[in-house]
């Protein structure tokens, strides 16, 4: 039998990305058809650029301060120091610079954990609806994924469904908080007693670690503070991507953060290396790090996004649609008029409107809009909406 | 039994790692001791800067052109396009934009290409003395690396023992030209046959491929010509990174390019992609996507380097140190002129010297000086040098 040109790890990890990728592959499609009268609320990049003054930063760096500024690199001390002021300040934990890996973005910082902690047989419990890329890169770890769903309507962590999901091969869990795509901000005291249920499976089993994937942070509306999962849990590494905040997701820099109380922290420290290593050399490049001091306090316009969540929402509300406004992140997600969300957005992309089907993030039922789209895309999108309800009431 | 912390293909990656992680520890150490006063002939980090123009380059692209400038990406259409025009005038064949993908560079590309084709139980073939990360990327993709020494003296490739090498196992060969540490360039010639014996083993056992690491491709002296391995075989992937002809390491771009001909190209299309994604997003950031192609023609400056070879060989040859004069690369590999190559670097180190002991890249009896110092460093060293040998003789 003539074997596959494609591994049998890569061949399930296409396997996996298949429907999303197809999907992604479509948006560049409609905007070539439609042009500027396409409405693209589908994914999460940012249709109106990087934050302002992102490139005056960039530049300002790129001018060489000595000889070594463009040359081989691992975590540059100045970027880690920055890195644990900043959660010093934010999440109120005193990491240690040496504790944190500069990685480029999210991603990469998954990955490398992942591949650090897991072996074959180890099971990882994600949140469903997950990110689309956990499965797949706990796959590539040769671990496989455990769902727990979210609570109906609250969006909240099911911890029954956690425990449950808690056996003696779970290795890590990765929480994401707050929560893409529902906008939920775990609450402390959930966080708390999901710490107590990871703690009794390590002291029952195994150790278990938590991945927390805060790339939201940030992003948070009506002046909510965020809870940070590592301030109840000491095995967790904390894990963010400039990405988000700074509306340059391409721009990959970000980093693992290890708990200051998380017993086996020496040994990671040089593990994580040699986990960077494997997973390609990733460290942000060279700019980026030395850019981390200035970039770190830049964010994202929140009340302009606030201001577009309300409108939004009190527009699609006005229009039939229900939803609940999201306390966090980029994201609305609507309830489907019709029972078929892949249908319902089919009918939106009629209208000229990109939308992502709730059943490609494993919520069914529901669609995702997405508030980096513009405010005039918002403006021009709504007699679609309520076009398109029209047409769902008529079925 | 408690297990360990770390999974056990990133400890058998920490123990490849070690002994040049322990090298590379003692850098900083030793330019804080030393300071100013030490040469460093150890890394291939430059130790000029990145070259002319480059800082300029980076700034041009900083400004946002459109509004998903920093938005999310893969390889971008123009980037592949400026790659496949240069691979076209440079080693002219005429690679399809589709079958370059964009990644952070070299250790990225090999590691996306290992975990793409490689299974448990594979073997990839590897010249020694080879790049320290080639097997640690191999047993990251789960497989394990089988040496081949060059020839004594030529430092050519041993085709006997190329041909010795392959098994029903082998799954993929990575070839390095121009050569690091050597600076050999492999002639057409002996790529030819090189070929031959791929192409039998693919035909008797299964397909076999080619990683041609040509990160060095363009720092050639002599006015020689560079000869691709892609010439002569079907089954290559090209892989390059920018950061050596530019010196600018950690500004991570390079690729992976697929040959015209290799049969299992539309497979690799989209299985590549899976193995960025796998491999924690390794696509390139965007900044230096849309920059290639100004950065594509700027080039280190070879005659400097090349004058300061042959100012380096003469002055060496003169105090009695036996060495050759590479054909390309940064490297200088002179004997040691004791038995004991890490004694005698022990020694260049008493004299502010570092050099990199053959013995670390598999090629005892030598050591390892990169031509990335500077001619001061050259100046000051020469003295040492002197001293050194003085001692070697009275031992």
């Amino acid at each position: 039998m003539t074997r596959s040109p494609v591994s049998r790890t890569i061949q399930e990890v296409m396997a996996l990305l298949a429907p999303m990728v197809q999907w992604f592959t479509r948006i560049p499609e409609l905007r070539a058809t439609y042009g500027s009268e396409i409405c693209d609320f589908g994914s999460g990049n940012p249709q109106e650029g990087a934050i302002e003054g992102y490139a005056r930063v960039l530049k300002r760096w790129a001018d060489p301060q000595e000889p070594d500024w463009f040359a081989y690199k691992v975590s540059e001390p100045k970027a880690q120091a920055v890195v644990a002021a900043s959660l010093r300040d934010y999440v109120g934990i005193a990491f240690e610079p040496e504790d944190i890996a500069l990685t480029n973005a999210s991603i990469a910082a998954l990955a490398v954990t992942l591949r650090t902690v897991c072996e074959p047989g180890d099971e990882v419990v994600i949140v469903s609806p997950p990110h689309f890329l956990y499965e797949p890169l706990i796959r590539a770890a040769s671990a496989s994924a455990v769902r727990v769903k979210v609570l109906p309507e609250t969006f909240d962590l099911d911890l029954e469904a956690v425990a449950q999901a808690l056996t003696p091969r779970t290795r890590a869990m990765i929480v994401n908080t707050p929560h893409n795509p529902t906008g939920r901000i775990f609450p402390p005291a959930i966080l708390q007693r999901l710490a107590g249920l990871l703690t009794e499976a390590s002291e029952r089993h195994q150790p278990v670690f938590l991945l927390s994937d805060e790339a939201y942070n940030r992003i948070l509306f009506d002046n909510r503070r965020f809870a940070s999962p590592a301030a109840h849990y000491r095995r967790t590494f904390l894990i963010y991507s400039y990405g988000k905040v700074l509306l340059a997701p391409m721009q990959r820099i970000g980093y693992i953060a290890m708990h200051p109380q998380m017993p086996e922290r020496e040994a990671f420290r040089v593990a994580l290396m040699a986990g960077q290593i494997a997973t390609g050399y990733a460290w942000p490049n060279a700019l980026l790090q030395h850019a981390l001091h200035d970039l770190d306090p830049l964010r994202v316009d929140i009340e302009q996004l606030q201001v577009r969540r309300d409108r939004m929402v009190d527009a699609l509300r006005e229009l039939g649609y229900e939803l609940h406004v999201p306390e966090a992140t980029f994201y609305l997600m609507p309830r489907s008029p019709i029972t078929d969300d892949e249908r319902f957005c089919e009918w939106l992309t009629e209208e000229k409107i990109i939308a992502m089907p709730g059943s490609f993030l494993e919520l069914p039922g529901y669609f995702r809009l997405s508030l980096t789209a513009t405010d005039n895309m918002i403006d021009r999108s709504l007699p679609g909406f309520a076009r398109a309800m029209k047409r769902a009431r008529e079925v």
